[in-house]
Formats: structure tokens, C-alpha cells, sequence
């Protein structure tokens, strides 16, 4: 019942995405999530995002239908300047106006090829990004050559931006947010999360199953499995919003107490950021040696903003030369026992911890495919040590995934033992 | 026009997602892209994706509104045994049917839980998961406890499924793609790709006009720009699968030539896919060391399967002991000119190179953000060296940007450098 609710009473929200390479796979789109978020924070219920073709019916049909049923339409892509694009064309149409030159926009975009073009003329092409419809409101893009409109029409509000990340979160941050402030519902949507890891979402929903039930109807508890990782999440809405707040906040301490054993945080972290923070308010440092996540596990911690605080060394170590020679894993342990195995996990866990000086460190090794099996060690084995200040633990997954899903949950797994480990050795 | 001669031809598909999460950016919906390029590749066309809530009146809504205007209505998620997933009820009052329990998937669904749950019970909710519309075919899960449903009317195919993505691909390739052969349009819709790296979208569409402009109608081109790359995409479709590809092959053909300072490759593989191929045919062996980029270097070569035959090792040197100890720094350079310096990422991708034996090195240092940055080096500032048999090369950039686009920026130069020094190397 919640979604009825909140659609009722606060701006609902649309976006549409431009652009084949979208509907045949080729790009996965990142902006309508980032969007999203933002509107969420901004208490601004995004009903729906449409992924449509660079194709002027396909634009036309869906600017008619979103107008029906949103108040803001944000439509991303199709504003470059290649022939490809038709997204100008096809909302003039739908506007029914026409395209006018902007003389500072095109300012803009020449200034931009006399920086970058290194002494090239500008293509004639890029002339027409500085056409804009005649009912808009420009959106200086300082960023890029291709500017975004906004349009009010019948009491809806357009925004059209570029498909480029960075310049499309530029232009919504600068130039669309403080247009929102004025449609922006006073009504408060709050979400409180609880994150756990280790327990399925089965038994999870078990163990609060009491708690859930005495949820009143405007607050709406979801679940959101992913890879070891279950996170909860609180949505409540009210007018008032700190009690809004207090109330589901209560609620969210009373699992968090119920799932001890398996928490991770009071708020809506990764497992990453969760032990990139632990880690820095506790002065405590990571070192990581891989083999079969090949960097990515290093990269996931130090893709956290502040992770240089608690970081040491990663050392990717696909070839058994630098099994012994960084990290000091012995000759005869990789002949006895092969790479794929808790041996040689043990000393390269045991090695880069100590190669960098740090309190912990983790190892992983394993066969991730698609080749590289055998039938003692088939593709999906992985073994993960992970070597702490008191004791270094070990585990053997056998996964049977392709190459990435093999990968992601050696990740995983790798941090969830890691975390447990810490646990233990806070809990002593 | 080509989108209008494909929709009337070929077998129109929709994709719909269900979740509040992708709506909140909480989850990035990577399902639908998968589901993208697996219809493409049987000639299936995706004319729309749409995301919606996990509310009955918008799952009804998007069924009714998919039912007319597609072929093949693929749904994914809101199959999972917690409280706040409606999926199933709303389905079946689509359908006008009940929902009945099936005793092989209840059999399943225990077996899983007796296997996995270390001697708990399963939940009461797991049970309703065997619960599959009256009128479906079952498609059964062996890979997890949600079953996926198909079912037939008016002359529609739709096809339910569980989000979890490795479920979602096993139902996908094993149940649902073997019953759309019936389906399958005999037309050819054919694609083929020129990858460049190096020169802007417009001065590429400068440089081809003329060929472009040559292109019959049944022919379509698209430029899709990312970080330094622009893949383009030609898209024929005909009855006679032979002749469309060796047309479309030609006018590929065509361009490669005309770009040949800047091309990567003659079919769609992203830089590192291209990096791996190309390095592990010439029997080439490439080591990396990262301080601003963390191990995702290391981790975007090392997730292409068949690395292991081409990638050395990778050492991420965070902190200035590593550089030294490991890659051979020395100490005064790092006192002198600092981790972020020209002269420190020369040794370090030197020492990398002949740390692992390899033949070319990479090494990146850099502030990536959002702390750390000094008037001198601001956030941004980073520095790549490659350094290969003859030479080392080395470059500075100043990039402007939030962490994550720092460092994916900095990945796509690295890349960019090692493919033009690699191609420089053997055109002597």
C-alpha cells in the first residue's frame, strides 16, 4: 500500500533513458540508478525508468506517456553530435516548436575544440549541438559540448540531459536541483537500514519475523539479498520528519540487536565501506595477496574514499614466481600442494601481512575459468586464508559460476571471513 | 527508419524489472543488459526496458501496457520468499488464475534447504515459493529456490523470473531460449563493430563521413563513446544472412582502414579484451604496479578470461615501503619529487617489469580523491608511465572529477598509452 501513498502525495518521477546500445546490452545504464539515489534524497518518488531506442516514435511515445503519469520527466542520451542522434528533432516535434541557435552555447562548444582540438578546426557537426528548443531554458553545460534543456508545460517539468555521466550528474546537481526546490513535496520519505552478511534471506526473515509484523503500515520493510549480504531496508513516510525518523529508527535498532551475530551496520553501507571504516577508526591496516580475483578485491577497498587510511599493499600474484619471491610462499609447498590450495593461501595470507607491516591480510587462489580446470580441482575452486594478529583461518568454496561470478564471490567471501575473523578477535 | 522495418519483422521483445530497489539506485540493473545482448544474438529485438515497483497495481499496469505492443514479455524478479515481494499474486490476477503448489519444486526448495542450512528448518515462507500459476509451465530452477514460470496467451510469450542474476541466465539458456526457436523472425539482423581509441566521436565522424554518407538505408551506424574509446556499431538487417554480412563487413572493412592510426580492433571487445588477445598471440607478458587506481587495473585485465597466459603480476604499492621494498623506488626520489611524480612512476613501472620478468610495465600514481589533493598536485592529478623493451613513456593529466571516475579515467589512459606504445613498437 505504501507506493499508492507516496504516489499520491509527492512528485512522481520518471526517467527515460535514449539509446540502442542500452537495449542490445552494449552499455549498462549507470545514470538511472545515480538518478535515483538522488531524487530519493531529494524525497522524490522515482515510479518508473524506460529504456527506449534512438528512434523518433519511440521518444515521441514515450514523452507522451510520461507526461500523463509523472510531474518530472528526466530524459538522458541522444545529445551528441553524430547523425545518430534524433532526440532534438523528435522533441521539438513533441513540443511543437523549433530548434534555435544559442550563441554563448556554441561560444562554449568552440572554446572547448580551441582547448582540446589540438589546432583541428571544429567538425561542422558539433555546430547543431548548440541548437536548443526554442521554449526552453538552457542548461549550461561547463563541462561538455552538449547542453541540457528544461521545459514547463501543462504543469510538468522536462529535464533533457546528455548520457555522459559526469556531464549529465554535473548539469542535474547544478542547474536541475535548485529548480526542484519549488515542486518538492513537504511530505518526508525516511529509509533506515541494517545490514547483515551470513545468514540467508530465509532465516533472516525468520528471526525478525515478530518485529515485521508489528511494523504499522506506513513504514514498509524490504529485503535485499546480494552475494552473502543481506541488506534491510526501512521505508517510512509521514509529514513530520523527525518523528518519521525516531519511529522507524526504533525499529531498525530492534533488528539490529535481534541480527547480532550477523550485522554489519546501522546504515546503508557495502561490506568495502563498512571495513574501510572499522578498519580506520581502529587504526588497523589490510594487506591482500590474489591470485584468482586478480586485483579486484584490492580494488574494491581502495575504490572507498579514505581506504589509503587502513590499506597497505595488494599484490596480485598470478605467477608463482611472485608467490615466492613477494611473498615468500615455499618452492616445496607449491610443488606438494599446487597454487589452488590452503597451504600456499596460508603463507601468501601469513606473507603480504607481514610484507607491509599490516594487522591483517588475505589471500585468495582458485580457478575462476572458463579454463584452467582439473578434475581434482574443477573450475569454481577457490580456497581464501585470511591471517589476523592471532590466529589465520581457511576456506574452501566451490563455486560453479562463469569467470565473473567466480571472481565476485571469492570477493565476497574473502570479505565476510575477514569481518567474522575481526569479530571474533574484538570480542575477546 | 531502420527501427520501424525491424519492429514490423522480427519477434518485438520487452524486458520488465521489478524491484524498489532499482528505482531507489540501490541495485544497478545489469539483468536487463545480459538479457540484451542474449535477444540480439537471436535475432530478438528489445524495443523498451522498464523498471517498476514492487506494487501490484505497477506490475499490472506494465503487463497490460507490454501485452500490446510486444511479441515476448521477459519479467525479472520479485520472486523471493520475503513479505514484499507481490510478483505472484499481481501475475495472477493479470492472467485471471490461481496459484497452485507444486510438489517437484516443493521437493527442491526442501532439498536446497536440507543441504545448505545447516540442520535448520526451513522457514515457513520458503514454501510459497512452490507456489506457480495454474496456467504456466514451470521452468525449473536447479540453480536456486525460486521457480521461473512461462506462459502463452493471445498469442504472447511471457516469461517469469527470479533477479537473482545467475538464476535469471540458467533459467534463461536452459529453459526459455530452447522454446523461442518456434518464434525466431528469419530475417538477419546483422552487426558489425570497429573499436578506436584516441580521437573524439566528432573528428571520427569528420574523418568517415564520406563512407557514412555512402551507407544504403538498411545500414545504420552508431558512435557510442566511452573514456577514450568510441566503439562503432553497424547495423544491417536483410533475408539472406550471408549477403547482409558481407555487405556490412565491406563498409566495416572500409572504415578500419580510414582509422587505422586509432584502431583497437575489427570487432565489439572492449581495450583490455583487446590488450589480452593481442599480447597473449605475440607471446607478450605485461606487469602492473597502481598506487591512484588500486588493483582495478590489474583486476579489469586480469577478469578477461585467458589473462593468466598474457598478465605477470601486479603489485599495489599504496604506501611508500612497497614502492621501495618491492618495486625498487628509491628513497630519495620519493623524498625529492614525491609519490606522485613523473620520476616515481617511471621507476615503479620499470621495476614492475622486471620484477615479474615481463616486457611491458605499467604504473599509475595519482590523488584520486576526494582528499588528499595540495595546491601543487590537486585531486586529479596523476601520472602513467609505460614502459616497454625500448622505452619509457610517460604522461600527466589533470582530471577533474569524483573518485571513481578518477580512477576509471586513469585505467582508459593507462590502456590508451599501452596500446599505442605496443603498436608503436611494432611498426619499426
Amino acid at each position: 500500500m505504501k507506493a499508492e501513498i507516496i504516489t499520491m502525495v509527492t512528485m512522481k518521477a520518471e526517467i527515460i533513458t535514449i539509446g540502442d546500445e542500452i537495449l542490445l546490452g552494449q552499455v549498462i545504464d549507470t545514470n538511472s540508478a545515480w538518478l535515483g539515489q538522488l531524487l530519493d534524497s531529494l524525497n522524490i518518488a522515482v515510479h518508473q525508468i524506460v529504456s527506449i531506442s534512438d528512434n523518433k516514435d519511440a521518444i515521441l511515445h514515450a514523452l507522451t506517456e510520461a507526461a500523463k503519469r509523472s510531474d518530472l520527466i528526466l530524459v538522458t542520451g541522444g545529445l551528441g553530435p553524430t547523425k545518430d542522434d534524433v532526440t532534438k528533432e523528435a522533441i521539438a516535434s513533441f513540443f511543437q516548436t523549433t530548434l534555435v541557435r544559442d550563441e554563448e552555447v556554441l561560444r562554449h562548444v568552440k572554446s572547448i575544440f580551441e582547448k582540446f582540438g589540438n589546432g583541428r578546426a571544429m567538425p561542422d557537426m558539433n555546430y547543431g549541438q548548440a541548437d536548443v528548443l526554442a521554449c526552453c531554458d538552457v542548461l549550461f553545460n561547463d563541462v561538455g559540448t552538449a547542453p541540457g534543456m528544461w521545459i514547463e508545460r501543462d504543469g510538468k517539468c522536462f529535464a533533457f540531459l546528455p548520457g555522459v555521466p559526469f556531464e549529465m550528474k554535473f548539469l542535474m546537481e547544478k542547474r536541475v536541483v535548485p529548480r526542484l526546490a519549488d515542486y518538492r513535496a513537504k511530505v518526508s520519505i525516511y529509509h533506515a537500514h541494517v545490514v547483515t552478511m551470513g545468514i540467508g534471506e530465509s532465516y533472516l526473515a525468520d528471526l525478525i519475523g515478530d518485529i515485521e509484523s508489528e511494523l504499522p503500515a506506513h513504514i514498509h520493510l524490504a529485503y535485499l539479498p546480494k552475494l552473502g549480504t543481506v541488506r534491510l531496508r526501512l521505508t517510512a513516510m509521514g509529514h513530520d520528519e523527525a518523528d518519521v525518523k525516531k519511529e522507524t529508527d526504533g525499529f531498525a535498532r530492534q533488528i539490529a540487536v535481534r541480527v547480532e551475530d550477523y550485522l554489519v551496520a546501522e546504515k546503508d553501507v557495502t561490506i568495502e565501506e563498512a571495513v574501510v571504516e572499522r578498519f580506520t577508526k581502529d587504526n588497523i591496516r589490510l594487506a591482500v595477496a590474489e591470485s584468482c580475483t586478480g586485483g579486484l578485491l584490492a580494488g574494491s577497498i581502495t575504490a572507498v574514499p579514505g581506504a589509503s587510511a587502513m590499506f597497505d599493499c595488494g599484490i596480485v600474484a598470478y605467477h608463482n614466481r611472485i608467490k615466492q619471491q613477494v611473498l615468500g610462499v615455499d618452492e616445496e609447498v607449491l610443488a606438494s600442494f599446487g597454487a589452488v590450495s590452503e597451504q600456499t593461501v596460508i603463507q601468501m595470507a601469513e606473507g603480504v601481512k607481514s610484507l607491509g607491516g599490516a594487522d591483517y591480510g588475505i589471500a585468495t587462489s582458485g580457478i575462476a575459468g572458463p579454463s584452467g580446470g582439473t578434475p581434482d580441482k574443477p573450475v569454481g575452486t577457490v580456497w581464501i586464508a585470511v591471517s589476523g594478529p592471532h590466529e589465520t583461518v581457511t576456506q574452501l568454496f566451490h563455486f560453479r559460476n562463469d569467470r565473473q561470478v567466480n571472481i565476485e564471490r571469492s570477493m565476497a567471501q574473502a570479505l565476510n571471513m575477514l569481518w567474522k575473523l575481526y569479530k571474533k578477535d574484538n570480542s575477546k
